[in-house]
């Protein structure tokens, strides 16, 4: 199935796809696609969607899960990206965060920060954890995700690593994680780690992969991260990007207001973004 | 006045300190010390607090803000602690993210995660947001800040430094920041820039400095952050260290099982925490 989070930011209702590709209400079930929901979206699946309120118009999307208390990122975590960019694959998965104030809507513009020049893309598989993960193995790892979803891990380069110290600052500007358009759940989203994914740049196709090169795929990661501490519903895991992004040209190539984004994983939808300057 | 939350852990109440060091219960008028609330603590300000209901006996205590959106740290902040460990202070602040999900109150136990041997303490002031914060000055920045208190960010200098990458991972394990006992407001907290801070483990003092020392103070660090992000009510701004941390000893100092530790910030209270294995 595919959840989504619907209406003007802030105020998003949740709300699933019908076989037509209309918004249908979900929020006379339940109040928001987070918490113990997430952990029990199975529930759902003998629901006669077309029984619903079929949504009217086309609502703003907001980002696809609500109540997101960790917003976690994997670096270099594609061995063709890592090829590309001249270094080895880590020894084990690099993590860093993101601020969960960065969580957006898939659509909503992505701001380019006042002293920014070198704001990049990346386009990511997310992974939403739908039950708490401690110490978990590999093997149980994939029973406690609720779904997959597209993410844009759009990042501010010179923050990122001219600025002194950690990724995180580079990272975490406001609208610099675009989430959804769905959270499709695992039976529907078929092998993560076989699904295509794409990133254009004003029309252009920059980033063109597949999960297939990740290092360390969707179990490994749930299983590693819940060894260093408790993954809990609505938590976010965004999975690293393949190659193609702006700093890996030569010269390099950053987003300017006016330019747009559309990027997408095979399955999970397709996101859509227009740049423009933070106030 | 002195703001505080008690009770069992995810189920805590709002309350205050009155003139006898007896809590008293403010949820009859808030429901949580955390978003639209925090920025306005002010209103308090004329509260008969001894009209409250007196809390009975001695109740645990939770992190003395809630709603944490983003638990900010500074590193290398002080320039006494930069001078210890050799290294310069920072040409600007350097910034990591702990996990809102290791937020626990100040007595909670420090739980020694599986397969760590470089358990680690650290005394810091924290800075709660009170209102929003984008693009501030910092004459305006202290106007943001809802109050101050007590951390205690725990590290594992193993997953911090050994374990690939950034220093979240370290950072982020379950009890790994001990916040509180008490939201202390501005106008009782004094010049957060002179205020003595201290750590013992097992009853030995291993720090002992002062938030004179801080290389970006609390008002430079608020606005410096809000130029990179929304900085929203109830985040925290952990600010860094003095010198004494485990891993600045000769042989390295680490915590086990059993261990205790107190730690304390003048006027903001201590907080007391036994050294459990994580299970």
């Amino acid at each position: 199935m595919k959840f989504l989070r619907y209406g003007p930011r802030g105020a998003e209702k949740p709300g699933v796809l019908d076989d037509n590709g209309d918004i249908r209400d979900l929020s006379g079930l339940i109040g928001d696609l987070s918490g113990e929901v997430l952990g029990n979206l199975d529930r759902f699946k003998d629901l006669d969607v077309a029984s619903l309120p079929k949504v009217a118009g086309e609502p703003r999307l907001g980002a696809c899960v609500a109540g997101t208390g960790k917003f976690m990122c994997i670096g270099l975590n594609y061995a063709d990206h890592a090829e590309e960019a001249g270094m080895a694959v880590p020894s084990e998965p690099v993590l860093f965060m993101k601020a969960t104030s960065a969580i957006c809507g898939p659509n909503d513009p992505i701001l380019i920060p006042r002293g920014s020049e070198k704001t990049d893309w990346e386009v990511e598989l997310g992974v939403v954890i739908g039950k708490a993960a401690k110490y978990v193995t590999e093997a149980e790892a994939l029973d406690h995700v609720a779904g997959y979803c597209v993410i844009n891990d759009v990042s501010e380069r010179g923050f990122q690593i001219e600025r002194q110290g950690q990724w995180t600052k580079g990272k975490s500007c406001d609208n610099f994680g675009q989430m959804g358009p769905w959270l499709v759940t695992p039976d529907e989203a078929g092998d993560p780690q076989d699904l295509g994914m794409w990133l254009e740049v004003n029309g252009e196709r920059v980033q063109d992969g597949s999960t297939r090169t990740m290092a360390y795929g969707v179990a490994h990661l749930v299983s590693y991260l819940s060894q260093f501490m408790t993954l809990h519903p609505g938590d976010v895991i965004s999975t690293g990007t393949p190659p193609g992004v702006g700093m890996g040209f030569t010269p390099p190539r950053y987003l300017k207001a006016g330019d747009s984004v559309r990027l997408g994983i095979d399955g999970l939808g397709e996101q859509s973004q227009s740049c423009v300057a933070d106030r």
